[in-house]
């Protein structure tokens, strides 16, 4: 391809909204433009990029036997309603009316429209294990798109999902899948980090997100520096603290007495009144939890709960409930891991006004002794307080001499607090240590979720009617892509792995005319005959600004053949690889064999 | 690919709903499933002919030079009101607003998205011509989606725009794209009818649409028996009749004259009432159209209209206005040419109130003489009538002696007639016939209407600042497709060209074991490795069925393996065509060159 025959816009100057890499490069290189907030194009360079990821996605998923289909974007209302997640998804789903009042959805991500699809289709057993993917638009409503693609509303995912007999076959394509990722991100040169939401105690449906490390990623990861621990803080658990250990000794304690502690409101004031720390306090927190599924029939204030079912086909829940958490003091609640807990599908901290209704105090004074209209749930640390302090639910009142068991009984412990540097590994102890990180991919058990909801059945050989089990398993190729720049850039530009090169060599006349036109023509139709995809660049420019587009476009292979060096004794071009600082002078007569040889053995790695 | 490895769900029932052959064929050969009306999923059979489509697509794109992006599917409505279209595109547009209330659309054509990467990219008169293309997500909010995708609500368009200095420029790219349009019809063994729309008298902008016939086409089509002549109903011109030749004899006509007619309404009433028939009678409606941007000042009523922008670069409309419409009392107006008249984005018969207000006489007597409040827009056919009658704004009055000149001057005289089977053709005189079609692809010169409300421009040569020129050029994926069902089908199924099957060899084993399965799997791997696509249908199934599936997807080339043909001395497979009667037996040795032969002999058609 010549230069002047594409349509590539190079930017010296760097967008000012661009605080990342692979942003600032992919305008500058002339890959990307805007649209608007969150909405971008890919110009000729760069979805040649794009689609070679497009393509290993593609291949690797067919390689394990995964079937790609083709869904629409916009899907039926009814799906989502069915599944009950129209109520579910929040308003990162974005919706749309019809111009006849139906309801519809950009898709975000497609388990409903497959699984309806698969519903009608499937029949018997022979038809299992089953796997389809698409690679298709998504669209996520972001109120703060940022960073270019690696956060943008629009962009491709490919998304699998599997449906299976059993147990067994779920596990076999879930491995499988965990497999065809390793080898996609590898191919792409990307370093990811593999973090199972799984690891250690956490037990529960199998899921494996794939993360690269990233400044301004939007996960927290919690690692272990002395084993292979890596998790999402949103999952990640922690070795219980020594003094757990400790039986608790509620007789050595003096019984529970109220303090005044007037104009105390926060922790830290407390510790100051009481001369004690953090450790000590049993922190009380009230939320607001929605379409929740756990069963709260006789726990307190219960009987006041409404119960809904979105449609016929889901889940019975409980629309809103509020429950008090506690923890202690130096801890934070982890919101993902409460929500999980209480099935919700989302959890926030309650208004004031419900705060004070529910616990029947002023603000401040929340704590787990005599609460009555709510549930209370503790989470593991708080059983190991062994003489505790806490609001005494009353104005300008705490109590001290508080014991788990003996003074309050939560309805539910389990581990609720957020984990963060400094804590021991659950599984070696180790040393934990926080990473900022971006998902790539994700993979995920399902079991009978959407296959239940949405009524979907298969006769086994005797005739029996079964309800499939599924997993689903997502990669974002925008992302993916980015992320490739955030790892192989420098100051200068792009450093592209040769399998996602968007050209693999490019060929720089100093003047593109008489022989050295007839050479840099000759070499380039010579390579693209061998399948290498070659940009000549034929512009009327001088050498330096050729030199630095090359090095911004990040193109592998550089040649630059010159009148001078084609009127040496033996001709010769020079060839250099984007990202190291030497360049060799290869004969003019060999130049094609060694690119060619050169490029294949890095796309084979 | 074995057949039992991919799912391909066929039906031996009909789909209620499916009327023409390629819903129908879609549907019971598994390659397309139905998420809600007007939206649908390409299962992998239905994908792999689908994605042959596109890529013949790509390949005569990227032949001329035309550059493949990729924009969002859904595009901020800024742009739209910057070209003026958020007012004009009317309700088959889908609007959305997202959750920070932005208003977006799901693109139906994407003018303004390339448009604005063009205008914020191009600096130079050497960065032209440009040509990009997407090949992308469309959506048209249809309130009577049918036929399948060939009239879905969500289809895949590849949609090309180009930008050019000057006229000889857009019109080497708009041959070019013609010239390709051609080829794609061709190889996807299509008959097109080419329909140009300034075919003959029409002139103005250059465009050209591409019809297959189809008894369920949304278009009309008129043809002329004796020549090239085709042009689409909405814009067809026929010659005008002899009459028109005869110079009018105002003098010889007595002077206009009202006469009462009672209970008259329509003019088959009026014609039995005066003994005359409808060539005489000269009927005048009244219509309502929507952003008229031709100038209306000096015209009767105009003082009271309105004129507005919807954005600072769009034109000056008048976002309403009402016209009288005149015609010959046998013909009828065509709206398309009346809109296109007016320049208006819209133009539909005025609501009755209206109409009683506007010619201040009762229903059934507007008439063009002493017409006063809106202007008066004639059919060039009106000039011909001799000696008319018409209605005279008045209750249960009609004029006889009516002389186009003498007793009424329109405002405009326009050719505004829908030209029918039997009229004569404009280029050759020969009988014009009427036949139904749908659009496939459309190409069109746009001239300066985008790139000047949305102020592109260039530097030419010598600094000066200049507006490009602009086309664009339209295929739709799906619909193409269908098409092929269309033209390529018998009673038991598909019957697919090689270039677009999904498989273009089927395997049949009698039954899968044994000799018989080592060869079929040798030979569909020997296949495979000549890059041929092949489908094994492994299936514990009785042959009867196997054939019935194979001729049901259309497969070209199904080869069957029996123990019996193995055994001969010189042992054999079956080979046959699809839609072809005869079976032919094939030596085992030579079988994979023969089907290698023929499969590419078909290709390269």
């Amino acid at each position: 391809m010549l230069f002047t025959q594409t349509f590539i816009p190079t930017l010296r100057e760097v967008p000012a909204d661009a605080v990342i890499a692979s942003h600032r490069l992919m305008f500058r290189s002339g890959m990307l433009r805007k649209l608007a907030n969150g909405l971008f194009a890919y110009l000729p360079l760069g979805l040649r990029s794009f689609r070679k990821v497009e393509a290993l996605v593609r291949e690797e998923m067919n390689a394990i036997g995964a079937l790609e289909i083709k869904p629409t974007v916009v899907v039926p209302g009814e799906l989502w309603k069915e599944s009950g997640r129209w109520e579910t998804m929040g308003e990162a789903m974005l919706r749309v009316k019809n111009r006849l009042g139906g309801d519809f959805v950009l898709s975000p991500t497609a388990e409903e429209a497959v699984t309806s699809l698969v519903r009608d289709a499937l029949a018997s057993y022979r038809q299992l294990p089953l796997t389809l993917y698409q690679i298709n638009t998504k669209y996520r409503d972001e109120i703060r798109p940022r960073y270019g693609v690696m956060r943008g509303r629009e962009f491709i995912m490919k998304d699998a999902y599997s449906y299976h007999t059993d147990e067994a076959s779920l596990d076999e394509t879930y491995r499988a899948m965990g497999a065809a990722y390793r080898r996609i991100f590898k191919r792409c040169g990307l370093s990811v980090i593999p973090v199972r939401a799984d690891a250690g105690a956490m037990g529960g449906s199998d899921s494996e997100e794939f993360m690269v490390e990233s400044a301004v990623g939007d996960n927290t990861l919690i690692l272990c520096r002395d084993c292979e621990y890596a998790a999402n803080v949103e999952k990640a658990s922690c070795k219980p603290e020594a003094v757990s250990a400790a039986p608790s000794r509620a007789s050595a304690v003096p019984a529970l007495e109220p303090i005044h502690t007037p104009a105390v409101k926060t922790i830290e004031q407390l510790c100051a009144f009481l001369k004690t720390d953090a450790h000590r306090f049993i922190k009380t927190l009230i939320y607001r939890a929605r379409n929740v599924a756990l069963d709260l029939s006789g726990t307190p204030g219960a009987a006041l709960l409404e119960k809904r079912k979105s449609s016929p086909e889901a889940p019975e829940v409980y629309p809103e409930a509020f429950f008090a958490v506690a923890i202690r003091g130096d801890l934070e609640v982890n919101e993902v891991k409460l929500a999980a807990v209480l099935k919700a599908s989302e959890v926030s901290l309650a208004a004031d006004a419900e705060v004070e209704r529910l616990t029947a105090a002023p603000l401040g004074f929340a704590g787990p002794v005599g609460l009555t209209r709510i549930p209370l749930v503790a989470d593991l640390m708080v059983a190991a307080i062994q003489d505790g302090i806490t609001g005494a639910l009353a104005a300008d009142t705490h109590y001290v001499h508080v014991v788990f068991g003996r003074d309050f009984v939560p309805w539910l412990s389990a581990d609720l607090r957020t984990v963060v540097s400094g804590d021991s590994c659950i599984l070696c102890g180790g040393e934990l240590y926080e990473k900022k990180g971006n998902e790539l991919g994700h993979i995920f058990k399902l079991g009978y979720k959407y296959t239940r909801s949405m009524q979907v059945s298969y006769l086994d050989e005797s005739g029996q009617t079964h309800i499939p089990l599924m997993g689903s398993y997502g990669i974002g190729i925008d992302r993916t892509l980015a992320s490739v720049i955030e790892e192989h850039h420098d100051d200068e530009g792009i450093i592209w792995p040769m399998t996602v090169a968007p050209y693999q060599v490019i060929i720089i006349p100093i003047t593109y005319a008489g022989p050295v036109k007839a050479l840099a023509d000759t070499l380039a139709a010579d390579l693209e005959q061998s399948r290498i995809d070659v940009l000549l660049d034929d512009r009327n420019e001088r050498p330096g600004v050729k030199f630095k587009d090359a090095d911004l476009m990040g193109i592998p292979y550089r040649v630059v053949v010159g009148e001078k060096n084609l009127a040496r004794d033996v001709p010769v071009v020079e060839v250099k690889r984007r990202g190291e600082a030497s360049v060799r002078l290869v004969e003019v007569s060999k130049v094609e064999a060694e690119l060619s040889r050169l490029v294949y053995k890095e796309l084979s790695c």
